[in-house]
């Protein structure tokens, strides 16, 4: 794990006024370097090969430039290349995923955010303990044996939503559970889904202030999962089993929406315990992150999963939400995150933001 | 019931240069202050207990002031308060249900658009005579014994979607339906569904002309049902229903979108009939309100409910949308409500839209 | 067929200075004027009988003038009167189908984009000769006595989503099946609906570059079918069907929705192929085209459908969606059209857009 003093030294050498975002150039790179521009920084890509062609069509989200590698668990290797540039990594969702666990904890680049978080997020037991110490209502896990109802079942670290399935009893489970995988079993909660985006800065002093900082809710999406969201079209989920096809959850997009206004104080107590909770945890989560929850018809929300980055849903909304329009107009959460390392740089503070 | 003289009376005691608006902290509270501000206005909200920490995090949508009661059961007790502010409720879906509708209607305080509308909406049967009469096609109204496909059954006043069930014939229909309660069987329209939220203006010149005054549509949204909208993933009705679980119908949020423009014409026609009814009938509805309906797939549409006052849909829209950018852009039903109050302030005006 | 010829000789009369866009009332006409007006076009609505009314609940959108015609099947009898007002017309998805196949491809009117595509596209065989060769993966076709799996079965020519059906083997196919209708029975690929609205540009440098233009995407939408979408609500396809419901596919709307970043060089690849092969088969497709997909929980992407001109899903995003806010701000496909109809003029090329 690379440390704050080694972050710290690399930083004393940075030309604050020549600091440029990097990021992979999957995800949320065009509303994380759409942002960054707008906030006066400079960007770069990081891309595998040649740049991808994509961002020709898009001019306002093309990086300045690009740092090509040979595979992005390369990185590590190529730390002077981005040190050179003053440049400050933003994590997205794929960001881990294609660098490597272990080789993100490791990066010797600033990277914006707390990386103590990942370990916090990516293992299902510590995510449930830092979540229910938070005084968050997730999902029963249950014992296999003791299915009684409709189960969820999860593998480690799923990707994008592949690897779950829905059992309604202790027979369907037995039938299409992988015993060879890392699973487990959660209450399926009947209701509907909200990805809600929230931020959390440590250093800008007004708004919804918690212990430590402010809290900030940019926008919610729903989640588009092929081919559990169209599927029912060809049969009820007991006849297409029968037909031998089965509900995946893999997602490949996402749907605008809001929430009746009356959650919003729930919603925002949510964000709030998370936070709370992460500082007396591991310092603090900083920055975007995300709720994964089910509103239910009691209006209670049930959270099922954390993000502790920007994630696609985001995606949504590059020039500003029915929320961020009541903070300020054309504000997404990639030029959110630019806001926090100018305002970080103008304090005095990037330390207090990047890791 | 309050009367127009005492209305107009305090209203003669009016700053016009001050004038405020006013509504509960729920529901389009953010675009409704919102949407004031932009227009000029002051904003008050009315809050129970310590105003609503999330308003913080929006501040441009953040009242000026709170007038905090214990109850808004109190609210008929504190009008002086109101008035010594100038101030114009703008009531929303939930501001009748929080005060209670004998109480709306009795109440001492200049508000927005014509409370004698609340009978005929509040009530099923008055409802369905305003629509019928109008020549709007609704779902008919069907005796259970002659149940012959799906049909809707709703209990009186049924709040944010609860209270509602589908059943497909007699059995099912006497095997849920709560004989306590007071409820109407309709048939269940196979369709789509879309919510028009129109604006009807008494005082606007340009524009969709009617009879004595101009028709808008400012948006559309479809409601976001828990846990209808997800439910199917688990198993199809019949199957759920087999396993003790049952469909509900609660709003949690709304998800935007646009229709056809060939649809337009009838949907404004739909509009259009509603306003001209309701000018006979009780003197007319003014600004916001919404035709909930079913479009079939003859594209029919049958409206199953009307809401005469901004619903929760346009929070979906505080910086204008797919329609009312073709109006002017940035424009929200909340903001429209101010430009109506301050189109009738210039025009001296204000008692043709408050009562 | 009209020919190059009789075009550029009406064109050698037209006062460049006063060009008009026209269009038929309906379907995406409004955005074709917005955008029109906003690129400094006058603007002409074709409709039958007086001028629609909803036009003047949509003062920007609203044309300067309007052509009436007593059906649309006379406007080969009226050319006159758009060549005296120098009108170059913008068909649109319903403009085809109400003024006919045959009337359309002989109008001397100045039409913007390549009338050949029409051959293409509105023959189902024809249209997946385009596709296939261009490399694109599109649904098997399927031999009715073969089928082994879910089938869509489309007649030809199905106008707005009308004239489909979902069958899961022969013995469903051979009931459903009206044999007098011209069908093509499809493998159905489960997975989620994405609607790409691509426009491609012969004229315009800047961009993603193909061989000889540029290609951009503005937007995506999902269709919201009447009544598919909320159908499952009732019960199961299968128990529906016991109960003699049939769900139905006519398109009643839009939803707006975003894919995952990862899926874009995919995507455009798959526009890339279409444009490239439609340079080599009919001299190119020019302006905007949809192509109508299913996004698999492999993240594959299959073609069902090619639409050669602006689509109605493009109707969400009159002030620019999440994908052209990267472009410039305040970008529908309207006024994309006009802005190649200017660029065009400037560059003394119209002959290279219209036909």
């Amino acid at each position: 794990m690379v440390t704050e003093e080694q972050i710290s030294e690399i930083l004393q050498n940075y030309d604050f006024d020549n600091l440029a975002i990097a990021t992979v150039c999957s995800h949320s790179s065009l509303q994380i370097f759409d942002g960054a521009r707008k906030e006066g920084f400079k960007t770069i890509g990081i891309c595998v090969g040649n740049p991808p062609k994509y961002y020709d069509a898009f001019p306002k989200a093309k990086p300045d430039e690009f740092i090509i590698v040979d595979s992005y668990k390369d990185i590590p290797n190529m730390t002077d290349k981005f040190i050179e540039k003053n440049a400050i990594l933003v994590p997205h969702g794929s960001f881990v995923e294609y660098v490597g666990a272990d080789n993100f904890a490791n990066l010797k680049i600033p990277t914006f955010g707390n990386r103590d978080v990942l370990d916090w997020e990516s293992n299902r037991t510590k995510e449930r303990e830092w979540l229910e110490r938070a005084g968050i209502h997730m999902p029963r896990v249950i014992n296999p044996q003791d299915i009684n109802g409709p189960v969820m079942v999860k593998y480690q670290g799923a990707k994008g939503g592949r690897g779950f399935f829905i059992a309604k009893n202790y027979e369907e489970f037995k039938e299409n559970v992988d015993p060879n995988e890392n699973y487990v079993v959660q209450e399926f909660i009947v209701g509907t889904r909200y990805y809600f985006h929230f931020f959390y800065s440590p250093l800008r002093e007004e708004g919804y202030k918690l212990s430590k900082g402010t809290l900030e809710m940019l926008s919610m999406d729903r989640r588009v999962e092929s081919n559990a969201d169209e599927i029912f079209r060809l049969g009820s989920s007991k006849e297409l089993e029968d037909a031998g096809i089965n509900p995946t959850y893999v997602v490949t997009g996402n749907v605008p929406l809001v929430a009746r206004e009356s959650l919003l104080p729930h919603v925002f107590s949510l964000g709030e315990k998370v936070v709370e909770e992460s500082l007396s945890l591991f310092g603090g989560m900083i920055g975007p992150f995300c709720l994964e929850t089910v509103v239910t018809d009691k209006l209670e929300i049930k959270v099922f999963e954390i993000s502790a980055r920007i994630v696609a849903g985001t995606n949504l909304y590059p020039s500003g939400s029915p929320y961020s329009d009541f903070i300020e107009s054309d504000l997404s959460t990639g030029r959110r995150i630019a806001q926090e390392i100018k305002l970080a740089k103008s304090m005095d503070k990037l330390e207090k933001i990047l890791s």
